[in-house]
């Protein structure tokens, strides 16, 4: 039996994806909650000092999307991933806009070195928080419109990895109060997620960590 | 047989990421340069207006890392991933640390933001460049040092996704005129793909659109 654990925290929402990943392949982990993710121990395991790593008996899984894969691969039922190769690349697709072109843009490192370094002020970063997102969601809401055909969730009627990465990134634009209004078919699929055991164990407020 | 279209241009890294792994795998393909990502025909290929975009008969997809897994999953020899689990996630990972946390952040659309928006003034931009650049390839190359054994190319003794992420990124980084003197493992697997047909032929100077 392999040993899965997932080094994490409860507001890390790439870590929040994998959560969701396991929680939908009914695999068992023990969660471990990070506070300072630029520890030496920390960095041993993940050498960016970014959040989460998958620990598998003694290696260590970074980057998230990398994670589920991993899973996928090693635990394939059930899939996380539509078996129709072209709706499998759309779901893909999806997952990386989120995680390349909004996530990776507006986490808390880069909103810091926008503060703190080059010192733009709070507007400016609450600015260039609402852009990323209104951009890449406003993109992903279209290419969710010009689906050939309506699924329950994003590409699939089960949720795959454009739905595991979009439900926490969601939350995240409400954090920071995004207008969320032009995403009529964004929210749709979001609240059949939160319906779901899977998405709501992965929750932050249902992680030990949690602080609101 | 498939028919294979790539939209992209002669410097944008992501679509060289693409013509890198077609080229590996053999597959003919047309390429199409784009001059403008935001005009209303490529809008409806690509609702990002971000390039590369992949046409397999009559579908579009996005994001370079997503069209690479889908010439994976139709044309699996020869492969760009390793054959064991863990290698094949640390090569997914690398990629995605390249395309996430280093190319997302730094490319043309974040700059003009930043100086045209934001009004940062060039000396931060670069700094910003830099920056980006340097905390990610630092940890890659902590990474590659950790390897348990040492191959050829990052993860294989054959070129894999994350040795088609780094080379272009590499490039760039070189363009922006960031140190690299620090990385001589990502150096030396960067000359050996620099050899390789694949790898030339997907240069920004090999494209009919290329301007010095």
């Amino acid at each position: 039996m392999m040993r899965l654990k997932l080094y994490s925290a409860a507001q890390n929402s790439a870590g929040e994806r994998v959560r969701i990943a396991l929680n939908l392949k009914g695999l068992e982990f023990e969660y471990v909650p990070v506070s300072k993710t630029t520890s030496p121990d920390y960095i041993l395991r993940n050498p960016q000092a970014l959040m989460p790593t998958l620990e598998v008996d003694d290696v260590n899984i970074t980057q998230s999307l990398a994670a589920i894969e991993y899973l996928e691969d090693r635990f394939p039922n059930p899939t996380l991933l539509p078996a129709d190769p072209v709706l499998k690349a759309h779901s893909r697709s999806f997952a990386l806009a989120v995680c390349a072109e909004l996530h990776a843009l507006t986490v808390r490192r880069v909103r810091k070195y926008l503060l703190a370094d080059m010192k733009v002020g709070e507007a400016k970063v609450d600015a260039w928080y609402a852009r990323w997102t209104h951009v890449t969601l406003s993109a992903l809401e279209t290419r969710l419109a010009d689906r050939q055909s309506e699924t329950e969730f994003c590409f699939a009627d089960f949720p795959t990895l454009a739905d595991i990465a979009l439900v926490p990134q969601l939350a995240n634009a409400r954090r920071f109060k995004c207008d969320l209004s032009g995403f009529p078919i964004m929210r749709e699929i979001e609240a059949r997620c939160a319906v779901l055991p899977a998405f709501v164990k992965a929750r932050p407020e249902k992680q030990i960590d949690y602080k609101p």
